[in-house]
């Protein structure tokens, strides 16, 4: 199967966004051993995407359409399949009703022209869309198949991870699935990761490693080819085992693991609860805590103290120490972490204090940061010196935090 | 001139990055009043490159090509451009010693294979690289251009700007430059927005409008083509203010703009503090509030009262009221927001509660959610039914409680 992705929406050629899904949708085939040879952009026009679609059916048998199954005038990729393809566009009943549904539950008046997204194609299969108004579709015809779903990314995900790929796998020949497993490293550099295992990935053809940094992480992605998947996953595991040997300490999560995920997973284990005391990442760490459903049973909540009145006034930290040490000092941290736990009855008080920038602050530097962590056993301060743009330090900043308390919380101490 | 852009690289169709190069000079032509009708992507494959280059010269009349231009066997976008157009490549002298000089100044020892990154499409006008080795061409042939950059967006981005502008412009018959104006509104959809400017948007030629539906939010483009670009300008501000008639209320910002933004802004010019208690958000907005460097001045600090007990013990919520309407309710969101104001000292109090899903919660359906906002003049407390996923429910809480805040602070009420 030779598969081309096709993004129809006059936004991308405008540069009001960039084809993030053709990204998405092209890591999703490459785990599923299916080329890609082509990405195509076209605008909102009914006679460039007639051709695109014909130059394409001519190179490619999987053609995955992305965009323009919206409610407005200018969304025309089903009608323009519809047209090539000679078929009809008739109303999905369930799809419908979905539409209405969501007008109802939410209190809208519901336009006229949002009956169109219940059109589809005539014979194809419906993709549902669990996020959003408009289902997708996949239809298989003369030997080719399409699959047609919506633009904006929060919904096309889901649809594509859940309906698409079931879809795709059900149509694919018996040859080796690539089985992969990815494995995720925080607190050390791509470089470093890389030259640290650099005989192993060498050496590796099948299965093979291969690194990619991320946002602020970087991660793993071991592949195994064998007709038997038990034996896949045999050899990914000697692999990691290998890989854990040498930076086993770095390694949090695999696939679509987070540390706030791994963070609050290790708390309920446990039976802990945490709370915070921010201030330069004004209530981050709060918010990637409570991203996991069920958070309660671990995070009691925070103060955000961004002003020092507030840090003396709701946390209680001591007036000389801001006066003579500053907010943005190992002890003003000590004292936050310290003062949280007090306030909430928490298990574990984490403490965030810092400069953001982008100027200095306190005469110190942008990217000073102390993280404090406080328990039963005492409590311990992270210093960091963190470089990049002000979002980067308080976003890795409550990174390290995250990280700091996964490996607390892990090891028991 | 009608434009397509095409990228060269099997990163590209393994999705391992994202074709950010081709929004970036999308964005870049549309300014200039080109128009782009097509973006191509295709592997390191000579065979296949080169079909894409003879679709390309069928239907458009400016090829851009990015990647390919680098040193390894993989990179063969100008051979396989010499190859259909006819053309040999030649040795670029001064590129040539330009990447002498890079080896020389950096101590490093050069390979081989880095002198044909100097080899250049004969009668090609030389684009120089400031950022890297890979030259960049551009080339007239046969009523065609033909431009070459490197993929890499940081040799790219000042190659593109510095010189393939200058040498675009000067082949522009005097032509109306499109200028472009981006209105941004909050809390009405896509369609009901676009039914509700449905003539304003059909009777446009000159300037047009164009909505987008972005992350919670709509976008409305307005492009006016004028040689004179303060008709331009007068003409926008016109349909501007038709639009804003029907509308104005949903409108907070131009271009760039964001709700977090806006408000911060308008908090720092009636010179205001806010403070936020939050639940459900969990500091997503105390997080927002602060991206803004200098949020001192108009954000104190939040308390993120997670749990019940928190909302009692520091905030000071009554246990009655937890215990009789519970957390999520109207009267909770008026006391969170009153007391955070009052423990805080700050002119504004914003409070958040609400069922953040995927379950119900006291007996409430994920998405109900109340947002209080307290000043001297009172509290007035915002109901939502909000639909979507726990993190859709979690981020438009904290975008509609900065539109409220906003508006608010806006109306000087």
């Amino acid at each position: 199967m030779n598969a081309e992705i096709i993004a129809v929406g006059s936004e991308l050629l405008l540069g009001q966004i960039a084809n993030t899904n053709a990204k998405f949708i092209s890591a999703e085939l490459a785990d599923l051993g299916i080329n890609v040879f082509y990405h195509s952009v076209v605008g909102d026009n009914p006679k460039r995407l007639e051709s695109v679609i014909k130059t394409a059916q001519n190179r490619s048998n999987l053609l995955i359409f992305t965009g323009g199954l919206g409610p407005t005038k200018d969304d025309l990729t089903k009608e323009t399949i519809a047209t090539v393809l000679g078929k009809n566009l008739v109303y999905d009943q369930e799809a419908m009703d979905h539409i209405e549904m969501y007008y109802k539950r939410t209190g809208r008046v519901m336009s006229e022209n949002n009956r169109k997204q219940a059109l589809v194609l005539e014979g194809s299969e419906i993709l549902p869309n669990k996020h959003g108004m408009a289902p997708g579709m996949a239809l298989h015809e003369d030997g080719l198949s399409y699959i047609l779903l919506p633009g904006p990314p929060k919904e096309m995900q889901p649809m594509f991870s859940n309906f698409a790929i079931p879809y795709l796998s059900g149509r694919l020949p018996g040859k080796e699935p690539i089985v992969s497993r990815v494995l995720r490293f925080f607190g050390i550099g791509e470089s470093l990761l890389e030259a640290t295992l650099q005989d192993i990935i060498d050496q590796q053809s099948n299965p093979t490693v291969a690194p990619l940094a991320g946002n602020h992480e970087v991660t793993l992605r071991l592949s195994a080819k064998f007709l038997d998947s038990k034996i896949a996953q045999e050899q990914l595991d000697v692999l990691e085992g290998k890989i854990r040997e040498r930076v086993g300490e770095f390694l949090y999560g695999y696939g679509n693991d987070s540390l706030q995920k791994a963070a609050a997973e290790q708390l309920k284990d446990k039976k802990l609860t945490v709370s915070s005391a921010e201030s330069l990442t004004g209530g981050w760490f709060g918010k990637q805590i409570t991203d996991t459903p069920g958070s309660s049973e671990i995070f009691k909540g925070s103060v955000v103290c961004y002003t020092n009145e507030i840090k003396e006034q709701l946390l209680g930290v001591s007036h000389e120490l801001l006066v003579s040490e500053g907010a943005v000092s190992e002890n003003c941290a000590k004292q936050m972490a310290e003062k949280i736990r007090n306030l909430t009855g928490s298990d574990i008080g984490i403490s965030f204090t810092g400069v953001a920038g982008p100027g200095p602050s306190e005469n110190k530097e942008a990217g000073t940061v102390f993280i404090g962590l406080a328990d039963e056993s005492g409590t311990k301060v992270y210093p960091l010196a963190l470089s990049g743009s002000r979002t980067a330090v308080r976003e890795r900043s409550v990174m390290y935090g995250l990280f700091y308390l996964l490996s607390k919380v892990k090891k028991g101490q």
